[in-house]
């Protein structure tokens, strides 16, 4: 074939595949577990608004840039956050090493199942706890550990893997935007390197488009071989104000939809919005305690330690036409059926 | 259409697309500024192998990773780096703002051009001209400043704007990896926010994909709109050690390629060439000062400031089979045409 016959002849054949892959996508209807509804339509609309070259509102691809919360966003963080579990399990396995946590809080805490001295212990003894069970080995270690546990570990309430508990509206949420050129994030107060083992099988989110909390780790020679080994000092938070911080770091770019559900995700949700052109904020709340967990204490739902949404927050999110996903009204089913 | 008619006629159109696809790519030769040789060879057998289902060496998409070092590998470095001729020319412009500056190291120095003075001020006096020179503004106002003096700022021995000034050869091979799967990020020394707001149009790599050295940001509210900080304090060093540091924290895996030019970025190979299956490490080395410049002291070549290419590097290349790019043999051409 000449070289002006095939490009002629290849044109034909990508206008003719793209004309059945668009009558395809249109024959499926985006979203199947949410409810129709403003919450919805909110969604729906923001991508084709900014997917369609003709609507002022239209984004380039490589502009389409939209991050989410991990814990209480899109999978379950109640009762407590899942490193949480993976931490106390990793003391318990643990203390035969450390005869000295039997009388040493916060390690006695956890040993003892002392959720109360546990809490009395505060954000430093979180910390510690962390800092036991996270550093001290290299990141090869790390990782196998947490492919290890996730593969054991059992949610208390749903006797299901912790990685079944992504919600699948979410789930569906995060696949519709990709299929509209959008590139997906992950921004969490929870460890980098706790979630990246996990949100590809999970998500669909590979490990460089993963943003997070981390220590600090120290390139080292052993036996020959280079290693990264996990050192016990906080390197960054993703947390509050740190969101826009890591945000911009690792992307460089503003996001134009972010997902959240509490008041750490806050300044994540205002950085977004404070950009020029069409932006869609969106926070999941909590209010379904049959099929998931209810917890605010916006709305009038109970207080909680872990993802709290403030009214304050519910606030800013009614005054700033932030979308407010109701887990209860909003989505037909939770959780993906079972494997 | 039926469904399974659509499904049919699909898969046909695909294969005749996929099938006009490789033929068009065959007659393309890649890297045409590369002159034949093994440098060359070594780079398209890598290439081949992890792309080849066939192959025992075949790298799923996902996993093909390839970092390159920014100065001195991808762009020029000599006299000095670009990032310092813009820190000066900043100095300058902010001096009638700093009057005890006149008096002042390193501003005297850089404000009298005195270089010997200037080099004895060692790397603090270079990094409080960093800091006075890249904090103090919301990250929007520094992108802005940096592009306007990219569009201005000529290199004193080509006379051209610094981002005419990226090899040709290497985004042939930028180009040549894309095209074959991979994903291209930078892994420089140099400051991620100067590079950021060039590296799309000049390598085609977008933000999200640049790694660099960083001063920390802090999130704060301007008249109710939220802006980031810069702060002169440094955040990360991404250089030597912190090459492998870096790339563990953006992208989550191990790079199967790396490319660099100076000690700076030796960690960087080993850390590449330390993981299973085929890997490829590269070195550029300046051997050209007709073309470009010439520095070492590998090979005998002159000491430099900037770039430095040691014998022990030059060692560490062979004994590990390293490929060394000579500038003065493997390429063709240094720069791109005059736009």
């Amino acid at each position: 074939m000449s070289m002006q016959a095939r490009s002629k002849f290849l044109k034909f054949a990508v206008t003719l595949v793209l004309a059945v892959f668009t009558s395809a996508a249109a024959a499926h209807e985006p979203l199947p577990s949410w409810n129709d509804g403003a919450t919805r339509s909110a969604i729906v609309d923001f991508v084709k608004r900014v997917t369609d070259e003709n609507s002022p509102d239209f984004v380039p691809v490589a502009e389409r840039i939209a991050t989410f919360d991990n814990d209480g966003t899109l999978w379950t963080e109640h009762p407590m956050y899942t490193q949480l579990v993976f931490a106390i399990d990793r003391v318990k396995a643990l203390a035969p090493q450390h005869p000295e946590w039997k009388t040493t809080q916060p390690f006695q805490a956890v040993l003892d199942n002392d959720l109360g001295a546990l809490a009395a212990a505060g954000e430093k003894g979180l910390i510690e706890l962390v800092m036991a069970s996270h550093a001290g080995m290299s990141t090869a270690d790390f990782e196998a550990i947490v492919t290890a546990w996730f593969e054991t570990a059992r949610h208390p309430r749903f006797k299901r893997p912790y990685t079944e508990l992504a919600y699948q509206p979410m789930l569906e949420l995060l696949a519709y935007l990709r299929e509209n050129g959008f590139k997906t994030y992950i921004t969490s107060g929870g460890g980098i390197e706790f979630m990246r083992p996990m949100t590809e099988a999970v998500y669909g989110i590979p490990p460089e488009q993963v943003i997070g909390s981390s220590i600090k780790t120290e390139y080292q020679m052993q036996d020959g071989k280079p290693v990264l080994m996990r050192l016990p000092e906080i390197d960054f938070i993703d947390d509050k104000t740190g969101k826009p911080v890591g945000i911009n770091r690792f992307i460089g770019r503003r996001p134009i939809a972010s997902f959240g559900n509490s008041d750490g995700d806050r300044q994540m949700l205002e950085w977004t919005a404070a950009g020029s052109g069409a932006r869609l904020m969106v926070l999941v709340l909590h209010d379904d305690a049959g099929r998931e967990y209810a917890y605010g204490p916006a709305n009038g739902l109970p207080e909680t330690h872990f993802g709290t949404f403030t009214p304050s927050l519910m606030q800013e999110a009614q005054n700033s036409g932030w979308v407010v996903i109701s887990m209860k009204d909003d989505w037909k089913q939770i959780f993906p059926p079972e494997k």
